[in-house]
């Protein structure tokens, strides 16, 4: 999974990412892919020189170049205790166009999304859920890209439903443990800048389709614990509103 | 300028936008272009349909199609007594890559900037600064195409500054009337979404380059009345980074 992409990535490489199993008996990482090319290039590696590593979905750590053995750089590790903690706002999304979803995928990482839910909506075409935007392939590579940039570890766990309601009504709690459920609405009552988050609690945010939820959707949201908060007067295109609205709430989580 | 690029942009079309000197003598507006077609397909336009219109840089306004002719709708239009509110946010962005700018105008349009302020930095590469995304002719259609997805009509002011000492010595005050100036740093010692702001005033953020300020340019800021304020630790993309920051000020300044 971490092929070429990351040579040709937009982001920078703040933190080199790699599976657990990838990890070698004796507790090395021995790369030879765009990860050692990284290191020789672009930080010039060198022998006893530290990189910051991460173990998707698990700890942070240094790796201490001790080797370089052509295209190949063995590193010792040593990791943190545990994994950074979990992101605590998860995202209910109506899906965008395939064009802006594609690129959704790389900054929701980045800002730090504990679950991704896709759904539908009154004003989705069809077609969209067709789009390899979807696909698990498409995916990976652009939340470790995401990851890779903003030094984080932990992946993004991404669900796709086509059907609302099903979802809304008998399986969100299952996909989502936020007890917050918030959805941005420009009648809300409330400014979403005034959500008070205990430090223990995590948020669900729902963002409509382009068109807006219909009176129904808000309807069926409400009914199943959402609060309609508004943000501002200004109509957002899908990615620009995830990327303020994200802002926003992991502010106030962090406060 | 409202060309074809009309029908091809990302964004929805929330408001109809057009120059003062497009209006004809007797007061109506009668488009032949992509704005009369998105009337026509669109929105399916009829004899006596209302469409939301806005003067760029004037005020918003309704028009009603009182003839088709053609590929040519003429619309009778009333407008508000005056212009929206200027947005109080002004932004000092240190030049991102290309791409990662030239995807940016947009965003900043629908989501309220007053002046751009494009800089130098020692971390920006100085062949960004030959990129076509710093034409006029390139970033003029895409703030339109963003505020013509906000439905606002305030063409944020863009000026491109090469030498950064000299931008923040002598000529930001005229450039900016914003008494509030932040820049946002791992290591502020308040956090951004702390900031408090009085009605009348207006902000000016200054987000730097990929790299980040160097010490130096921090303290060129700060002796010049910048504030430093933190906003989490994960290291973001230019973009990502100005989007998340301007959702949470553009809150900030609205409560």
């Amino acid at each position: 999974m971490h092929n070429r992409r990351v040579l040709w990535q937009e982001g920078r490489v703040n933190r080199i990412l790699l599976q657990r199993n990838e990890l070698r008996y004796d507790g090395t990482f021995a790369p030879e892919d765009a990860r050692a090319q990284h290191i020789l290039k672009v930080l010039h590696g060198t022998l006893g020189q530290s990189v910051k590593l991460g173990i998707v979905d698990g700890p942070k750590g240094v790796g201490v170049v001790g080797q370089v053995d052509g295209a190949r750089v063995v590193m010792a590790c040593t990791w943190d205790p545990a994994p950074p903690p979990r992101p605590r706002v998860d995202l209910l999304l109506a899906l965008p166009r395939p064009k802006v979803m594609r690129r959704l995928w790389a900054p929701l990482a980045s800002l730090g999304v504990g679950t991704i839910i896709i759904t539908n909506a009154a004003k989705v075409e069809r077609n969209y859920f067709d789009a390899s935007a979807l696909d698990e392939a498409t995916w990976t590579p652009l939340l470790l890209e995401g990851l890779t940039q903003a030094s984080d570890t932990l992946l993004p766990r991404v669900h796709v439903r086509r059907r609302l309601r099903p979802l809304v009504e008998d399986e969100l709690a299952q996909l989502s443990d936020a007890h917050i459920r918030l959805v941005a609405d420009p009648a809300g009552p409330a400014r979403l800048i005034e959500t008070r988050v205990a430090p223990s609690e995590r948020i669900l945010l729902a963002v409509g389709p382009e068109g807006g939820w219909t009176p129904f959707e808000v309807e069926l949201l409400q009914t199943r614990g959402f609060s309609m908060v508004s943000v501002g007067t200004r109509i957002l295109r899908t990615d620009t509103a995830c990327l303020a609205l994200l802002g926003i709430l992991s502010e106030i989580a962090a406060a």
